[in-house]
């Protein structure tokens, strides 16, 4: 089978190391290059010695032209708000990107709202295709926008039961360990702050609610704004989403069941729990997603509880997994590792 | 003033020796004797080496008779299914207690249903009352059943909102750091299983369920069965309580603010913090809860978050607060120590 | 009994607010302001949510002229290289100062080595006692150098055993918790960094190495230069010396029993555990200390191992016992509250 | 190249079920059949959520006879006083065996004194090899003895220094997580008691010592008893095991350096650090061994800092390292996996 060729801009943030470290065992994806607007000419294992063993991986410089010479895919895992400046020379020449960013997942509207910044050009964001795996052909594809951790874990829980809950209904209180909060130094991610702690932010402002609402309202229409927590949990990695639904009039706890089998059925990343909830040990140090749900007669309503590692399933992981489905690469190379469990 | 006379039966769980650290700076109470059924003989010293300095606290065994002669009232800090084996002799003779367990705040069958234990008789149960500190009047009390930490957070939250909140909305997702779990070796309680994760347990099964649906229902007699979450925080000590409401048609914003200042206008221990919402920092380590809440226009869904420290407001520390007010000594006596904060 | 008044600059650090949040339960020292150079005008109580309950505690600018003519004694709470900017004027007037940074500990060439700044005046500096409460009679002095965490859990393992040690053994192996690292927002003290992990940091380097050696040299002049480990636990709270010594020929486990014992009869905060070694649980949230010591026979080493709460008896604590002794006021005035436990 | 098929015994243990799971990933070990003496007919997946999609992997009783017809290799994962109970019939066949219990690495006596448990015959325990991949060939070697955690970190990081440095001086201060203490239920690794603590256990009794003494013994017959302290630090994964020792005369920091190159220039596992201190960050999730060390002239102590993950270095991860040594196997055939970093 074919072998590709990446460079990773934006290596020294969370998800670009993530990626870094993941595609060291991709036997199909060969990171050619790494790239940084900082660090330029460091040694990665000089800054992240889990990497490497005496070995030089130089930070480079973002040379885009330089890049699209020598590999065939470029992963972009700098912020939202640098991806977009980053992207246009590689869009212009037609040059295979994902980017792990917001900054090609909104309208231009919806994202200068809910990331008060300048949005990238419609004209760009409109040639990249929402890259959620499990629910998108992506098989050809040449650009990707990867979706948010919030976003992936939400979506996985919802997407099945667009059609059989009653739409108001929807309630998700959703949270994060603190590698989401990313690497820059804010009081809520000093150690001192967090730890102990249990905090909720950006309520009903988070940035992943429009991401949200327009992939479930493609498939539901008649799906309303939606009620969104984000907290922060005193960890490092993993995402659990607990939504509250109620049913459609005649819509049973079997329709439920039925709904999860036959969206997952072929998923390789996706487990079933049913009315087990799922933890975090189950998937940490993977690219799986567990799905819980129980639904209670008595109060009519259904909770369901999906559990990821928001750097892997929710960024780097799905990105992979997203390049194996653009090129046809079988869909868990590279990403076969289990939950470190403990 | 007046100062009274205690034992503390059930010294060695974590709500007996969180009582007897608390009732050692308290100007009114003294704590005269100390009561289990296991490690009598010993020093409490030495089983705790916070608590002494060489000195000797010796665990006596639970002599009723004895008790009542040498003490004003007893605080019952034995586990759900053993208060009301213990709890009989004291009614008997009219004697004060503070009970901490479950066992008195149900009634039998409601008991019997959900701690699958038998009840205390009814005729026991009657007499005592539910030492919700903010919302009873305790003066010249008797017999009281201390709430649990769930019930207690819960409870403050929703109360003030009972008759502006359209009643079949609510929906708890409650979380407990792991001392509400309790002192026994269970494979949830072990170290490697709680830290780094998130887990939810017991799902619409938890026992404080039906004591949270009899004090809203005696307030609202609409309120119908409660949808209740209830998760593991891998730290110590905190309750938080999220629940998520529709108001009653007509009702604002403003109804909101105006009945939570209502109805804690006059409390020393309820903090409101509005909109802006409050963390577990602010309130472990005192008997203080913090209260904030936002309304959603777009989804119109009321957010109320609520934290405190489940050993203290949620057990010990309320369980004083409580026999402040029977006692008329001061509500704050022995109880003024702020949150540790970091 | 006498009740003196106090202002607190430099308030809104870890070992301000500590100071502050203590202070209130003080029944002799009463704050009268605070102040700090940012966040002037502010609320304290919205700045830490945890002190108030919509209490107007406004922040001060440093006014020293104003401070002296309205309280009897100023507790400067702010870093290492602030504090003798701060404390010439109070000095002047010959106004009672508790320093609780690093400036006033060491002779200036010393500071200028360990700490890279520039000293205090030497005429200043020799007016400060070191306040290593348990063992100066600090009783009438004005002006106090409280001392370091990391050197007051080391005096108190070393100081009883200076005369009985082979002086050039001595190997100390230092912990701390997250709160010893400050306020300031560090790569290292991010929660992502510093969760799940473990890092020795400043090793040889700690500024508390001078400090810890001119104490014990003053002791025994013939302790040579100290071997000082300094690590971060990924808690909040603590500070665990662990020193390794050899004893003098001649010496026993016995003479070391006794050296401790000696040490320490009198003291209301150390408590002895002779060969049970204490943990964090047993101070952490209290001003005690709490001692524990094994003679290995077979290696003829002697492990003493010291925790006790960095902000507390590292800092706030003991610079409000030192103003009991100070005053003559009760040692544990204000202190008496027992560590937290769980 | 060659597969093998194994077999694993115990594992439903920490390491027999991390064994599992970096097996999946070994492309010349394939695990045939699992084994344990509880669960027998149970599904791992079920027990172990992490493991699997549905696939059913059934544990087995434990048939030695016929795990020896259908597999080439077992792993005994089974707790130390087990594995001997076990391995007799696999030795008298002459059956390969690798055992990550404590029962084939001392000698009766000291196995007995140490571990307070019958000892395996010495005809048996002679014929085990003592698996220290860096340190012992084991190629066409049928039985290993694998290391301790403790012993391993501690082993790699003297092992290089036994002929340079003062053999008397050796003091460890070694700190481990808690999936050290293993999955048994005890007080010491209850959530509460561990979480923000930090404590000593075992002190100059822990039975990795013996086994630490005799290897570094055989290396130096005048290395005397060991001076060896383990802690716990609140966390899931990891040793770190701190060395503080002097030198030879004569000897010099270059000695220091040379020799740990000289040790490890052939190390696919061991990282050299040299004056930068590791972290645990470097190596959990990995096989990697992490070396940093420092001399202070002032003190003449040299102090040396290892970390690895207990799990997979220290138990796991080292038994598959020695299988791929056994069998001529690359040696990171199966655990390339970095560490996960964050």
């Amino acid at each position: 089978m074919e072998t590709i060729k990446a460079a990773i801009i934006g290596v020294t943030g969370y998800s670009g190391i993530e990626l870094y470290r993941l595609l060291r065992q991709h036997p199909h994806i060969e990171v050619q290059s790494v790239h940084a607007s900082q660090s330029v000419g460091q040694n990665l294992s000089d800054l992240f010695p889990h990497i490497g063993n005496g070995q030089e991986i130089i930070i480079e410089a973002v040379d885009s032209e330089q890049i699209m010479k020598t590999v065939d895919l470029v992963f972009l895992a700098t912020p939202s708000g640098y991806s977009k400046d980053m992207a246009g020379l590689f869009l212009e020449q037609d040059f295979p990107v994902v980017d792990l960013s917001g900054d090609y997942r909104l309208p231009a509207e919806a994202y200068e709202k809910w990331y008060d910044k300048p949005a990238a050009p419609a004209s760009e964001q409109e040639r990249f295709t929402y890259g959620l795996s499990e629910w998108t052909n992506l098989f050809g594809k040449k650009f990707i926008s990867n979706p948010g951790c919030y976003a992936t874990a939400t979506l996985l829980s919802l997407l099945p039961l667009v059609d059989i809950i009653d739409e108001k209904s929807i309630i998700v209180d959703a949270k994060s360990g603190l590698t989401g909060a990313g690497k820059s130094l804010t009081a809520s991610s000093h150690f001192v702050q967090a730890y102990g702690n249990y905090s909720t932010y950006k309520l009903n402002r988070h940035q992943h609610i429009p991401e949200i609402m327009q992939v479930l309202q493609a498939h539901n229409p008649d799906i309303p704004h939606l009620q969104f927590s984000t907290s922060l949990l005193p960890i490092n990695r993993g995402i659990v989403a607990t939504s509250y639904l109620h049913l459609k009039d005649g819509m049973t706890e079997e329709d439920v069941d039925l709904a999860f089998k036959e969206a997952y059925k072929e998923s390789a990343f996706v487990q079933l729990h049913g009315h087990q909830f799922p933890d975090l040990h189950q998937v940490v140090g993977s690219n799986r997603v567990a799905i819980g749900w129980e639904y209670n007669p008595r109060t009519e309503v259904l909770t369901v509880m999906t559990v990821l590692d928001n750097l892997i399933k929710g960024a780097a992981g799905q990105a992979i997994q997203n390049v194996n489905l653009m090129y046809g690469f079988p869909e868990t190379a590279g990403l076969d590792n289990l939950a470190s469990y403990i």
